[in-house]
């Protein structure tokens, strides 16, 4: 017999920790699985380590640009295993704090892989039963493995955090954000860094921009190389050299980071049973409702053909609760306009449409302006990198419909600018506010 | 006989550069007196060499933090001279730039003091002599002097730039936003900082904040003493003692900063024959569209009763050449939400009403939504320092009417955040909007 709840989730990541909390607030009575820890990728392998070794690799930056500002002082060495060890305890009391959390709303969590045996119930390995009228699929992804021999000899993102000391030299395979940040950390650290790209680096932001991070990385000495298709890797850990199906050979690396997309996990969890549609890569296809096509099922966050971004799960799982539970039957997010900042050295910031998209959707219509800038605390050391900071407009009115900037101080300037944008924004605008002089966030008024 | 222009401004600083080079481009025939340096407080004295020093004191604190976060690295000490003058080449190539695009403008530069000796013509010391239908009054402020024995023992904050190494331990008489910086910035670099106080730190910024900023200084060494009235300095350079009415001492400070507030310079350009009115502290009056009382002659910029800030004094500088040349007879600017930051450690950002002035104006129609949250690189590094984040909000529909932050980010994550409010911002909209984490920005959307 099974136990019925109003509402299960499957999956403690940000997004199921979104819908069952909104859920439970708003008086339903909540059931969520996960066989592993609370908080999914973001807490514990994702955003938040990733954040914390993003600081740790500007700090050391931050040294060296010390020195040429006219301080004096001695190289500075990371302790990873202690730098890690910290870590791990603050992401374990952001899992204390969430287990408090849960409890204190009454949500009930079972620490099992739980899946689907009909549309309104779950069963779990060690055979508990639940039912509701209402599943979400919250279970994320992982990290793609690649079919090719000697792949072991490799890491994927997950293992990185768990090292204790630096790679002296690592070949990072992929060219999407999470191989850029990785690039630009571990070098930061000390690494040297080979970054081995498919096709394009950071494909879907805006070119200009990607150009300028790109040379950026080039100049502090991470190696890219681009047209590379690795067919297999060989040697021994510590000593691994990659090979390209065109026959090239590079390294000898102490490390391979595998950072070669991610999967999501649909399998194994009864969806294919109970036909709820997936794409091609096995993403859980949902409308703007997060419904799936089976009714009474639902799906969110990085399982889902959405955008892959916590801040998107959990709006979407707020978004769902209020739908399902609180009664509000249009309640969905507006995904139209996603800012997001990939935590480069520097890092990069981009919210809604890329010069390319926006030619593409509005042709003629488009004007872009675009600006570079050393920023004061480079030119002061004597250094030359550019900060980038660009919008794309459309109309005669010239409609705010993207913004994208590289430099320092990206990462926090970009949430109001988002917001703004949400709400409708003109390049007038900018050009009538009243800047906050000196910043990097001015920049962007100064656009002409 | 006098050499005719269409617009004379007086002072070369951000207001005076920016209704010059406006006015140039509109067509304008622009002759700019100043005796000082092009660029005035904001490049020579203020914001530009205050930004490099607090920047430089950010440092030495983020090296301090990257031990406890495992590095391991032996102090950092900064070449005060080395800095100094790596700071002034910086500013050096600013005014250079500058020089070359007055000259490109076209822009008649006299280095020379002027004064007006009638409603449309100025005369210089040298005894040249230039008429204009406009005359604009753009000639800044200092730092006031007191009248009191000893006085001259102390630095004024121009003085700091030009120090060639930083003070053991000093006094900063004054409670402003420059005595906070500097006394932030100063303990930094390894200062040790009495921050002698008369009545309020940071007066007319939120209370809420100014009190956490200030519990962050004390926590963090700095000592704040209040209710200070100074009326002596005694000893000798080097070696200073300060007096207080109340008759209690203290001190010997081997250098003492006063930051007791700045005064116009209004006096000695003759403003007081042609009854240009000024305020009791000497600011000229002048209304939205920069009119001071007599047709003719207008005032921008810190020897005004406006904001003295730099961006507020280049937007004065812009919209009073569009007017007076552009022919635009309605240009003015927006004042109704200026936002500025105070580059303590950490910032402090502001924009809007703060709670207690939107109490009085709007009573119990105001809603406050504040939060208090610990950095995540503040938490892995063991540290409790607070940021603060805080909305107010009128009316059923929570429109916001301020914003104030503090903490690391603070200084970037503002300027989006005005714009948005400028343009009409309900605390919905901050729920609604998509997160980027994780930033210190995301922390004003999750307030509730």
């Amino acid at each position: 017999m099974s136990e019925r709840f109003d509402l299960i989730v499957l999956g403690a990541g940000s997004g199921g920790l979104s819908v069952a909390q909104r859920g439970a607030k708003l008086g339903a009575r909540v059931a969520m699985f996960d066989a592993d820890a609370l908080g999914g990728t973001c807490v514990n392998r994702g955003c938040v380590p990733k954040k914390a070794m993003w600081y740790a690799a500007q700090m050391a930056d931050m040294h060296r640009l010390a020195i040429d500002i006219g301080f004096e002082t001695t190289p500075m060495q990371l302790d990873w295993a202690r730098f890690r060890d910290l870590r791990n305890r603050y992401i374990a009391g952001i899992r204390e704090r969430y287990a408090i959390r849960l409890d204190t709303a009454g949500i009930r969590v079972i620490t099992d892989a739980a899946r689907l045996i009909s549309a309104d119930t779950v069963v779990t390995a060690q055979g508990m039963q639940v039912s509701a009228p209402h599943i979400v699929i919250a279970t994320g992804a992982r990290p793609r493995r690649l079919d090719i021999p000697g792949f072991e000899l490799g890491m994927l993102s997950d293992d990185v955090f768990t090292l204790d000391a630096c790679p002296r030299h690592i070949a990072i395979v992929g060219g999407g954000y999470v191989a850029v940040e990785f690039a630009c950390m571990l070098h930061g650290l000390g690494c040297s860094v080979d970054l081995l790209v498919r096709e394009h680096v950071l494909a879907g932001f805006d070119r200009e921009l990607v150009d300028a991070l790109v040379s950026q990385m080039q100049t502090r000495g991470i190696r890219i190389v681009r047209d590379t298709w690795i067919k297999a890797a060989h040697g021994n850990p510590g000593a691994i050299t990659l090979e390209t199906i065109g026959g090239i050979e590079h390294g000898v690396y102490d490390a391979v980071l595998w950072a070669v997309g991610r999967v999501p996990n649909s399998g194994g969890i009864g969806l294919e049973r109970l036909g709820v549609a997936c794409d091609q890569e096995g993403r859980v296809r949902v409308d703007a409702f997060q419904n799936t096509n089976v009714p009474g099922i639902y799906a969110i966050g990085d399982v889902t053909d959405r955008r892959a971004l916590t801040p998107v799960a959990v709006a979407a799982g707020r978004a769902l609760a209020t739908r399902l539970v609180g009664g509000h039957a249009d309640a969905k997010f507006d995904d139209s306009a996603i800012p997001s900042v990939v935590f480069a050295d520097p890092p990069l910031g981009t919210v809604g449409l890329t010069e390319d998209q926006a030619r593409a959707r509005h042709g003629d219509a488009v004007s872009v302006y675009s600006g570079r800038y050393t920023p004061l605390l480079m030119m002061v050391a004597g250094h030359s990198e550019q900060s980038v900071v660009k919008l794309v407009c459309v109309g005669d009115e010239r409609k705010v419909v993207g913004i994208h900037v590289l430099g320092p101080g990206s990462d926090e300037l970009l949430q109001g600018f988002a917001i703004a944008l949400q709400k409708g924004l003109y390049w007038r605008d900018l050009k009538e506010a009243i800047a906050i002089h000196p910043t990097a966030a001015e920049e962007l008024l100064l656009l002409h």
